[in-house]
């Protein structure tokens, strides 16, 4: 068996090589079945085993009460963007927060169908930190969040109150990471892509009274309401992609569930934020009190210094370190399924590099 | 190894047994890469190579001129019953034939945004057929055809001539099962989980110079114009599945390509349909001259002999030939992968409980 790397990817982004090597056992036949997961009916009854073990596993980790649906859809986190509001609006008025460039990108979406507020912004920081004062507008169909910015190394480290307006989070990269009170949001997305499975599945998660108020020109398949009634199979899913959650699902709650792995991915983070702390090569730019326990942004200042390291780190087995090209630099992404080897050995190939290059 | 059955699934359906080998071979690590190819970021060198080796391959197998795009998005044909008329319409005309279910549901989700007219319809004769006359409208936008019928079986032979508006083509229950000319539609789009790979990735093969006249309020994702400047990334897409395709493809070229494939579909149909055409207990109800190459539906003309033959052929190794609930019987659905053994065996299997029935 080929040597597997260290992949620093922001996504798609590393899958548990257990739950890889299972997928690999069963991907001819999966067992007892004489086929591929890939070739059953999305309608057979030994595909619906595997939605509902997926869909409970989902419900289960996250504590996700009963009087919300979680919904399996396509697109991913950008056809989301036009969903929330195709979906929620009815007076017209939404708003959000513009702490990083997805937040950003889901905003200007948002204009084609709303009047947009922004209730607060780090945009003229260059998304250094998350808004921690908001002005939120009482009337609003919804207000919007991205709990964790990819691309600057970001997060929410608490979850603002928006009173009755119901808040939409968009959780693609850190969904799982740590411990979410669903109950304080009115709707959960996430691209899989980084935390959950393979990219080509967008996981929705919505308070069942916010469905069914859906905008007359909504496109069918992005209507919550129909793909709820249909148990997201309006039309056929990305089957395959369902099942590598599930496989993803059960890994994760065989470690401990989101608690565990919460413990897990703080220390992971740690070990990273620690020694940049005392670096005199590398530096952290995101603000000390929202720095994100998946996306690790740091810099030398230097950018041939950047290039440099991030072909040293790619000799040792440590690739995908590149920051978004957006904001230059390094980004190490340590999403769930990153293993604390990874990290140590980042550490100690960020080290070796910082004594070559004093 | 487990003994795989043969599945006449009408999608998600049969994949190519070696290239489900090739991919079982490569989950873990992607030769040469360290990672799998659900772990690539959809932005490297070596994802990009997979994808446009896949995009070259379908262009070569289809002879798709330099003048259309190719795109992989998701979302499957039902969120192109929308994408249809939100990027195609500018007077707000568009003719639908309504041949079968999926081209009924079209035309219906086309209502939101045009003025639709019915060119022509059997649904008055249960969509036994598939028109052959039809009304078209000089001035409309577009006009839109499903070229097989897979709940019903049918196909068309002849492609109609539209003249000078463009000609849409849902494609997606035979697409690359015979030769197509490219050059004759305007827009060509099919899901994939029939004839290409597995499900949750949508073709969409568009003439340039149909793009860029979407709806102001078209969501972003749903844009074809969006989506060629970006090369299908305007978000992540569905990379597996893409990979997916691309093997799919690989095993097709070897095979031959479209022309081969033909060949063998129009035998391995020919068996089926010349059996049931001398069988005194199952007939075939769609008419004669536009029999699908890829479904083939048939009935015995009672409920419980349907349901006694279902049941007896799965004993056989020989699964899901239900037909479709809203007309019952029996459907055979033998796209691409399907073997001819596959075929062989089910003829065989159905003599034998027509003997057994007499």
């Amino acid at each position: 068996m080929e040597e597997r790397v260290y992949n620093f990817s922001a996504g798609p982004a590393m899958i548990a090589e257990s739950v890889l090597k299972k997928a690999a056992d069963e991907l001819v036949c999966y067992p007892g079945r004489g086929m591929s997961v890939m070739e059953m009916s999305h309608r057979s009854s030994m595909y619906i085993e595997i939605f509902d073990r997926t869909k409970a596993l989902l419900k289960e980790l996250m504590n996700v009460p009963d009087d919300y649906e979680i919904l399996f859809l396509q697109g991913g986190a950008t056809l989301q963007f036009s969903a929330v509001p195709l979906n929620l609006l009815t007076t017209g008025k939404a708003d959000y927060v513009d702490s990083g460039n997805f937040a950003h990108l889901a905003a200007e979406e948002a204009r084609k169908y709303a009047d947009v507020h922004i209730a607060a912004s780090s945009r003229e920081d260059t998304y250094t930190y998350v808004p921690d004062t908001f002005d939120w507008r009482p009337d609003a169909d919804y207000a919007y969040i991205t709990t964790n910015n990819t691309i600057y190394g970001t997060r929410y480290t608490a979850i603002p109150d928006t009173g009755k307006v119901p808040l939409v989070a968009d959780m693609s990269s850190n969904i799982l990471s740590e411990p979410f009170d669903v109950t304080k949001f009115g709707v959960i997305f996430a691209g899989a892509q980084k935390n959950i499975g393979p990219a080509g599945l967008c996981i929705v998660i919505v308070r069942r009274d916010l469905m069914g108020h859906e905008d007359p020109k909504c496109p069918k398949l992005m209507s919550w309401a129909l793909e709820s009634k249909n148990d997201s199979m309006l039309n056929t899913p990305n089957t395959y992609g369902i099942y590598m959650a599930g496989l993803g699902f059960e890994w994760l709650r065989d470690l401990g569930g989101v608690n565990a792995i919460y413990e897990q991915n703080k220390y992971k983070a740690g070990l990273l934020y620690d020694y940049l702390d005392q670096s005199t090569l590398f530096k952290a730019p995101a603000r000390r009190d929202c720095r994100s326990l998946m996306n690790v942004t740091f810099v030398t200042g230097d950018a041939d210094k950047d290039a440099a390291f991030v072909k040293y780190a790619a000799k040792n087995g440590l690739v995908n370190l590149k920051g978004h090209r957006s904001v230059g630099g390094m980004r190490a992404s340590i999403y769930n399924a990153m293993p604390v080897e990874g990290v140590k050995k980042l550490v100690e190939v960020m080290k070796a590099f910082e004594k070559e290059n004093a």
